[in-house]
């Protein structure tokens, strides 16, 4: 089955200790679109400006990502610049300049209203709801989000979270979002909001999920270093939904493996600037790592 | 098989955010002792002053722990007072009364010399290597240690590196040992001090091994509050050893599960003030954690 991910798609310029690159191909649709390709067709929603380069709708294209709903929209590109420090755990927002997005409103194609896996991306809640708004029932609905909507669109948010079956955040955000330090106890209280699923990322740590039919401890793939951390999140989530939308059977049977291809997915993603390392991978790539996570865990 | 374990025997004053505690039993050995006695045999080596409440000495023998090696010294027991601060994983030392452990010797008895597991837990690395010199070829021997003797007895603690088949320390010890912020890359640098087995703690993210065949990412069990995570590094090596010692078979093919055992069993410790809980737990609740665990992590 197929996955309609909506987010930004955007251009980033990042700094870390050792390298800097600007206008790289990133928003957190690009990630999760890229990861959720590797296992299952994606229908991509999203705006960009006249600024974006052909090479990266090229780049999607390779990745068979169905670009019907990517609108063309006069202005400027989503760009947003960061800098990393030298743990790789802290990032900077050195600009942002929203451009197209700032006006963008998804519509939805009659052709997309009925796929079966929404993955609602880092995005304005609003603009997630419009999505949800415009969809046919659909099999599953993950929303993703960032600190940024918890401390400017909190009404929105919660609206959203009555709507979704699974919801994904880090630990940072769980916590700004219930006051509670300890993350089992921030997962008690997400579930309060509405989703029946809630998963809270931990980056080299791994991630938790909370479900109906009890909890999981995702592994994150051991990496020696890590080159950029941006969209990693992206990925995991991306990776996730694409796994879960080719799986026969329940999303109960099948979350967990979900979780561990999207960890493992993310692992690349961590290992290059932007998209540059993810977009180099193969499907086997992945299993291969699944298979030492697999081997990494076993007692 | 037993145990033995030289270590601090302590009494603790613990203040958190919530309450505060005076005079508890602490101290690496006793936290490691109780543990171990989960699953083995157990040789308990330290000093302690004539201060040492009675009602101590009868809770290591409700554990079975043999008191031989246990020297009572004339002057005050060792104490250690120290705060949390309201998240739990940063604490302070408020004060430190060394008492009887700042001339300790430890000797130990003939019958000690051929015990075939040691665990050299949290104390100088100079009585870590007297007790290493006045043991016949032990099977397997472990070394735990903390931030301070890395800076203030530094080439102590690399002649015992050479000298032991096992090292445990935290994430921040393995930084501060390494300049490796990265904890995968710690792990092969501190490999080239000596260990085959390096064990680097991660508080409520678990621990991660690296051994001749491969590696290991030991979950934490899952704790929607923590009363006093003091303790838990020890109650976590003492449970891997006391389990090891009693595992069959090699202990490459027990260290995973040994580690697990060792999880669970501190997890407990974090419930408590000082040994509060763990004193109170039989070994048939550390199974069914285990379990749990195993099927938080299945995938």
């Amino acid at each position: 089955m197929s996955v309609l991910i909506v987010g930004t798609t955007a251009l980033d310029s990042i700094k870390t200790p050792t390298r800097e690159n600007p206008r790289l191909l990133g928003g957190s649709a690009s990630h999760a679109a890229v990861a959720a390709s590797f296992f299952s067709p994606v229908k991509l929603v999203g705006g960009v400006g006249e600024d974006f380069p052909k090479k990266y709708l090229a780049l999607y294209r390779r990745h068979h990502i169905d670009l019907a709903g990517l609108q063309m929209l006069p202005g400027k590109t989503f760009h947003w610049s960061g800098e990393y420090e030298m743990n790789m755990n802290n990032r900077r927002t050195l600009a942002t300049e929203l451009g197209v997005i700032e006006t963008f409103q998804p519509k939805l194609l009659e052709v997309y209203r009925d796929t079966p896996f929404v993955l609602l991306g880092n995005i304005a809640p609003a603009l997630q709801l419009s999505v949800l708004d415009q969809m046919k029932q659909p099999k599953f609905v993950v929303a993703d989000t960032m600190d940024l909507w918890l401390n400017i669109a909190w009404p929105d948010l919660l609206k959203l979270l009555r709507r979704v079956d699974g919801f994904v955040l880090n630990d940072s955000e769980a916590q700004l979002l219930t006051k509670e330090d300890n993350v089992f106890a921030a997962l008690k209280k997400i579930h309060r909001l509405g989703p029946q699923y809630v998963i809270i990322k931990q980056g080299s740590h791994g991630s938790i999920l909370s479900g109906p039919s009890g909890g999981f401890l995702c592994p994150a793939y051991p990496l020696p270093a890590v080159a950029d951390p941006t969209g990693a999140g992206d990925t995991f989530v991306g990776g996730l939904m694409g796994y879960l939308a080719a799986a026969k059977g329940s999303i109960d049977k099948n979350i967990r493996r979900a979780m561990v291809y999207g960890s493992v997915t993310a692992s690349f993603c961590c290992e290059g600037f932007g998209l540059n390392r993810t977009t180099k991978i193969t499907r086997a790539d992945i299993e291969k790592r699944v298979q030492e996570l697999e081997k990494l865990t076993r007692f």
